[in-house]
């Protein structure tokens, strides 16, 4: 059996370009795309063969979910408008950082689905493998979450607003920090003249570690097993390269302070 | 042609054990494996089906070629033993941060065979697509370096001393930090009581993402879109966590002003 919704888009980002694509291929209507900029909303809803508007004052009134993927700071912003008139439908963010709560007094049914992943719009990530977390402010909006969670993925898990906020700072550490990381890796390969293409085997072998041992069992490098003489000299290579220099510094203390199990836990 | 050649290996670490394993996969003959410590000699020893030693001096005078692969410190103090009477030998270190000149006066015929790629003893990594860069004193070891390098790797590329350096430190930044940023958002969730395994396809897309686009490009999150709110709310959540704080705080940092173009290059 296969239920059949009525879904409009509220945001045209990276998110909402995957999310939406997912849904799309599972069969289900994407019936509208809106965004501030009507540009953007044309552009995903093209894609998904959807109406678009730039207007609040047009969403339709009659879907089943809404689905709101805009910046956190837009968000409390945008419900007022939204979400009046339009009471019979589920309303469901997808952002990690922002409670349930935000809702309180505009919408009756309400949630959340957050997939866990960093999404571009030119590479379409496979859904099926996105851990998603739900959350339901009644059983009926935590009935739709589930639904359309369990349509685009395998990974679906119910979690509540405070541990979410954690989740997405963990997330923060393994994604953003990481890739920047791989930035500053860049950069210094750049400045050198060697091609950034021969740091991926070691990129591609960091990552594939974790899932056989912990990321504490996995560590290797001057910082673990506290080379003083190569930290110095590594240390005076970015002479010149502050913010890189302080990264440099404070990741190598942490590093040997967890190895030694001084650090604070 | 197959060159068949007597190695031996000074060191009996993750590197060595991974350089080692494809050597000997390549129909070469290990025929002796040197560590400080009996224990490991021989655990090594045994898988490579090569003799075991302690001691410098059991060492045997007549291998094509010796591969050191110690920690950078012990490094300089174990060579004008281990050199001694073995002139004929070409000698090979595998360091990163270490220049060619370390041999000086010490050796005859010495080079660099560095593997930029992590390694654990019990995980071997599949040496065909490590990238391996050489250097050599002389044509003689250079030689011996590209055609060691070769039988194990298609990914082969000759780097000065001074270039080396700084590629080390791109590694350490890719990998060493990366993975740190892993333990970070790993401690996360366990005060939280969630599962590691679930940032796992995060960190594997985070990884993929760099093949077709830079870093740079790839970025997403809080700090990236200088979304003040949320980044004050999780510095919040990481008080207590002094060293983690620091962290993010200089991640943070530095992510927006690499993405505003206000960065020193």
């Amino acid at each position: 059996m296969t239920m059949k919704m009525r879904i409009v888009l509220i945001g045209a980002g990276r998110l909402a370009t995957n999310l939406g694509a997912a849904l799309r291929q599972q069969g289900q209507e994407i019936v509208q795309v809106y965004s501030r900029t009507m540009a953007s909303a044309t552009a995903l809803a093209q894609r998904l063969e959807a109406a678009a508007t730039d207007s609040l004052a047009d969403v339709v009134t009659d879907a089943d979910v809404y689905i709101v993927s805009v910046k956190d700071s837009a968000l409390a912003q945008l419900l007022p408008e939204l979400c009046k008139g339009r009471e019979e439908g589920v309303f469901l963010h997808t952002a990690g950082s922002m409670p349930l709560s935000v809702f309180d007094g505009y919408a009756r049914h309400y949630g959340v689905l957050y997939p866990m992943q960093t999404f571009s719009k030119e590479r379409l990530v496979d859904f099926s493998r996105v851990p998603l977390f739900i959350e339901g402010a009644d059983q009926y909006a935590l009935d739709m979450a589930e639904t359309l969670a369990r349509m685009v993925s395998g990974e679906v898990r119910q979690l509540s607003s405070a541990d979410r906020r954690h989740l997405h700072l963990a997330a923060v550490f393994a994604c953003n920090f990481a890739n920047h990381c791989y930035e500053l890796s860049a950069e210094i390969l750049e400045r050198h003249g060697i091609p950034f293409s021969v740091m991926l085997p070691l990129i591609d072998e960091t990552a594939a570690k974790v899932h056989t041992m912990s990321p504490r069992e996995a560590q290797t490098g001057p910082a673990v097993r506290f080379d003083e003489n190569v930290m110095q000299a590594q240390m005076q290579l970015l002479a010149g390269q502050e913010q890189a220099r302080h990264i440099y510094e404070e990741m190598s203390r942490s590093i040997y302070l967890t190895a030694s199990g001084l650090q604070e836990k």
